[in-house]
């Protein structure tokens, strides 16, 4: 198992510092190019793909190890292992700060702190919980995905990258979700919105910053209200912007925003 | 001088033949993302960013180095050289494929083949030969981009994207253009527009794919025909789509003609 090509490992940048990039659903590491060259001048950079997206390795798909996020988070352990990282500032997005956040949960030691991006532990409501999606909404969604890839992806793209005004963006996101194996597009979808990591967050005890947009209908303000109380060592930052993919709607902003807290 | 470093060397893929992307002005190797899931199955991808674009160390561009395609066509033979590549398939865009071909001159024995697209070895028009540009448009190109590189980007970006229903793909390579360094990007722009290759051709002998779009303002039919009479061994596919960068709008299309090929 080479774990650097099951998820295609790119290590670029500049600097002591590592930051290591785990991008959310239906992306690949390509998704957090708008951020990356300020970073690339002062930090070392290492992104990868999920396996199932990008220039991953298809044929290292398990159903069994990624029928719960935590198979997620043992790749990004293994690349911490394989390239023997330290005190790693990971900057994690949608799906993918809650990869992170169980990665770091799992191995404390490797992390300095985590920078979540729209993070959410649960997209379901619950009682005294407000995840912003009633099941079956989630269950409509998820049969829609199944029926038709691609016309899922051209109605929801817009809804997750937010600013109408700018249809470009949604253009990019609804290319990058057509690039996903469908199969296992599939599979990650029902795995990311079904998942409930509450019970989770009180182990989480390294520093998180967490960065929420004003309005994301993925991940709504009700959400980083209960990360920013349940997490031990969290900040909130509340982007004044639109949508839930601010590296890429506002790759200024969110770029002001991990590196305050980095300088902090 | 750490060349992979320099040029934020990439490596993915699992197969046995090397393709080595070099894209073209105001990209990164980003651009090449919606070819790459495909060939990534059957082949090894080397991937780069030319020294002022993307992750590359832009405290290592050169002015007087990079002054002419030359300086970057050497910066190609010395990633070969770094990881020892032979029998390469080179796969270049628009300036990017000029750069492949003076890397191809230079080292012949490094290269198998090339995979040009929408290649042109000038763009001006002069006697006997249409690039498809005066000198004085070019120069008001220039200047507009001397003035304002985020208008000029604005206003560009379409007309070289073309596809005019699909506002999308423009919008995405305005956001390409405007994450380069301006300054660089300035001097890498008149360095391309006012190359004139045409007398390298005769010593280019390595085989070659030139493909060419129906519809495409930067490289004109006219010049897609004038290379394929020029190079001595090229085989000339017009792909019947629209634009400068059918890697981005017509993946699918562009795909099978490399695939078509790279099988003969």
């Amino acid at each position: 198992m080479n774990v650097l090509k099951r998820n295609n490992v790119h290590v670029a940048g500049r600097g002591q510092q590592t930051l290591l990039f785990v991008n959310g659903f239906g992306c690949d590491q390509t998704i957090w190019r708008y951020i990356l060259p300020a970073l690339a001048e002062h930090y070392r950079l290492v992104l990868f793909d999920h396996v199932g997206a990008g220039l991953s390795d298809t044929t290292a798909y398990d159903p069994d190890k990624y029928a719960s996020l935590q198979g997620y988070a043992q790749d990004v352990l293994e690349i911490c292992e394989q390239l023997e990282l330290r005190d790693v500032t990971l900057v994690g997005h949608s799906v993918g700060a809650m990869i992170g956040a169980l990665a770091a949960i799992g191995a404390p030691e490797r992390f300095r702190r985590l920078l979540l991006l729209c993070p959410s532990p649960c997209y379901l409501n619950e009682a005294d919980y407000h995840g912003g999606f009633e099941r079956a909404d989630i269950e409509n969604i998820l049969a829609f995905m199944e029926r038709d890839f691609v016309e899922w992806a051209d109605s929801f793209a817009p809804l997750i990258m937010g600013n109408p005004d700018r249809p470009g963006l949604s253009a990019e996101l609804i290319h990058s979700f057509c690039q996903n194996d469908p199969a296992i597009a599939r599979r990650f979808a029902r795995v990311t919105f079904l998942s409930d990591n509450r019970p989770d967050l009180a182990r989480l005890h390294t520093p998180c910053l967490l960065v929420q947009c004003a309005e994301d209908l993925i991940a709504p303000l009700e959400v980083g209200d209960y990360l920013h109380r349940t997490i031990p060592a969290a900040t909130l930052v509340t982007l004044p912007v639109s949508g839930h993919c601010p590296h890429v709607s506002a790759p200024r902003e969110t770029l002001k925003a991990l590196e305050a807290y980095m300088a902090a």
